[in-house]
């Protein structure tokens, strides 16, 4: 795929412009959306008109940032002025908010055009939207970011905004085969999207690195990052490849789990990382390793009971007055919050920064953590979106952590899932892209 | 002041209903608010229908919580369902949001009787409301929490809750003469509140420390406090009073602008606390608190461009929209905030951490700090609700403080403030409650 930062150098040279480029993007909506079904709304003579405007800044040699001109799609947990903001859930489909949200805002200051808002689970939670997989359309495109995945991998969009809790950017990555992206924890203001939970954060899926890193440059500087934690620190580029000396292999309780073809392939691969001079660790290894991996064990269920009392505000009090609207699953969710008590959360916030002090223990042993993504490709069907729990460890640790289209099992993607240190998104941008040249080599 | 447990002791014996409490302060707010304005919205048939509802819980041996009956004002950055929610600025005024904050959320499920919103700065920032002094109209009743406090002064309600960025709840209440508490940051959840600055806490205006402490231990029972950060930690009841081995008596940048009487005034009850067995240390007599003194003289600018930076969505994004209804002194800093870098930000999170560490450092060597609430009583008018340079610090650190009306200059009620350390709430009250005793004693 042709980077945006290609496109934009035509745009400053005048042979070519934002709004030829919507066009191709609306032209790929035109020929998959009714099948693929990737956005809650669409709205696109708003998009030209922004295009238009972009283009005219290019013509006046003042584009407003290094994404202006930019096509992007949002997951609809974040807010807009203009399109309607569902959350996935019915009690609010159709709603119309009242302002952007500070990402949308974000976007819009640095000149991207928002073309449409991108389906999501109910409320990012399980319960699954419309969305189909592109690369075939009898499996799920995964969630919660569902519609931000699939639009990328139909090619309806270069960049769209997703958000990960559990593993809800890199997962529908890895099953849709595109390029997912969650920085550091905080590190782009998550101010106007439907929930806050503690391990939430916004990132984006992408036909390339570059370009989602751009967007996520382009919103920490118009608007920062979440309030009180450092904006994304990673430049306005990714690094040049870098190769890394060595890589943690984290098994994560996924690997008990895992299609026998999913970890063969990832095996392959790993074959190659290794025969370009990395050395592998792994919990066999290192002893430092085996703690991680033990404490990482309990990052599903750690997880899930951090989540599960954070839904005693918004999703709780909503239970209260609209439960009737509120699927089964995410209903018993909010009543296993309300069991619990301070206490016990306490205690698992507790847990989970123990995880992390023992990733960051690694720092000096290895350069990033290697593994799977999914525990295999999509999954048949739409009614389950997958299983995250290769996605958990990175999220309870709120770490950076990419997922790469280097894998194909069964004629479908499979990403491999790079994890680094906190703060340190640039140098795992270095190390995502040796190791991709791995699989192209 | 009677205190709510005690009323509350009368309400399952019988003799006494929350029906019978509320009235009380109905007729304080009928014989004082045209001329206080503490409330930017009120609903007295609203609120004696849910102490009439609290009532028959009582009856029934089933209170919800020890607040049930509790009748409580809420500052109007603070959402609900059902008031409308004006955040202190002419462009919202009015304006009913659908559903209520998590504060409003935890004290209904609580059985609090929310008697109204009270009145709040422009978006808890400088520009003032019409709240006056109950204890004298000629003056201001501080700010942001002004209604907050002025409500409690007033006896309108025996608690109000409040929020501090900078000195919203210590101020006011130092200049009402009431006591202001605000937890260790993170304690309260600030969902559904207009803004989510970094060092933003909610806190309780009362007339005496047990009953908000009672109310901050009902939300975060109900609905938790900040996502990933521990909920209140204090227990139920404050801690009965305990002598502390030896207090650090803090300048602060305010010392040097302090009302002289009021310096005297405090010097006078720090030589009863002294006479009660209590060593005080001071940046002359401790390395250490010289040089939390040092990096504290900083709090105020460090807090103020935190806080610019953190308009940067919603208050940048609304001064796009409606820009002509936003005060000037508020508009100049959201530009400031604009002018700064990402790069900026973070250096201040890191200065602001160092002054935190400074704190936890002086653990060893004293039980909490002690210093002036204000620089002096109330000033005249309500032109400006003052100067919150001593509250800076304590807000800065995200530490537990309270205000306890100690002190009187020139007639008008002045507080003395208590810093403890994060998460030891409960042992600041036990502090306060004996440092109050030295007053009475």
């Amino acid at each position: 795929m042709t980077s945006f930062a290609t496109h934009r150098e035509r745009f400053i040279a005048g042979t070519y412009s934002p709004r030829d480029l919507l066009e191709t993007y609306l032209e790929r909506i035109d020929a998959r959306e009714s099948e693929v079904r990737a956005f809650a709304a669409l709205d696109a003579p708003a998009a030209r008109r922004a295009a238009d405007a972009s283009a005219a800044r290019y013509r006046q040699g003042a584009p407003l940032s290094a994404i202006d001109g930019m096509p992007v799609a949002l997951k609809d947990i974040i807010e807009t002025a203009d399109f309607p903001t569902g959350f996935g859930s019915p009690i609010f489909a159709g709603r119309h908010g009242r302002r952007d949200s500070a990402a949308a805002y974000g976007l819009r200051r640095a000149g991207a055009v928002i073309i449409g808002k991108a389906v999501t689970t109910e409320f990012a939670d399980a319960f699954p939207g419309p969305t189909r997989n592109p690369h075939d359309l009898t499996r799920t495109p995964g969630g919660s970011s569902s519609g931000s995945a699939a639009a990328v991998a139909a090619g309806m969009v270069p960049v769209a905004l997703g958000s990960q809790v559990g593993g809800s950017i890199l997962r529908p990555a890895s099953f849709c085969g595109v390029v997912g992206f969650k920085p550091t924890f905080g590190a782009l203001n998550r101010g106007g999207i439907s929930d806050q939970f503690s391990q939430n954060c916004l990132g984006t899926l992408s036909a390339n690195l570059a370009d989602g890193w751009a967007v996520c440059h382009a919103i920490a500087a118009m608007v920062g990052g979440d309030p009180g934690f450092a904006p994304f620190t990673g430049g306005p580029v990714p690094a040049p490849a870098r190769r890394p000396d060595a890589l943690v292999v984290l098994e994560t309780a996924g690997w008990a789990v895992a299609d026998p073809a999913a970890i063969a392939a990832f095996e392959v691969f790993l074959a190659r990382v290794s025969a370009a001079g990395i050395r592998l660790l792994n919990r066999r290894t290192s002893a430092r390793v085996e703690l991680l991996e033990a404490a990482q064990a309990e990052a599903g269920p750690v997880s899930q009971a951090i989540n599960n009392w954070e839904k005693l505000w918004p999703l709780a009090e909503l239970d209260h007055r609209r439960g009737d609207q509120i699927s089964p699953k995410l209903h018993g969710e909010i009543a296993a919050g309300r069991s619990m008590t301070a206490e016990a959360y306490r205690i698992l916030l507790h847990r989970r920064d123990e995880m992390r002090a023992l990733l960051i223990a690694l720092a000096d042993e290895a350069d990033a953590c290697i593994t799977l993504a999914a525990p295999g490709p999509a999954p048949l069907g739409i009614a389950s979106t997958g299983n995250a729990i290769f996605n958990l460890p990175a999220s309870a640790l709120r770490t950076p952590a990419v997922s790469l289209p280097l894998l194909a099992v069964d004629g479908m993607p499979l990403g491999v899932q790079l994890i680094g240190y906190p703060q340190r998104d640039r140098e795992l941008s270095g190390i995502a892209a040796f190791v991709a040249d791995q699989a192209a080599g």
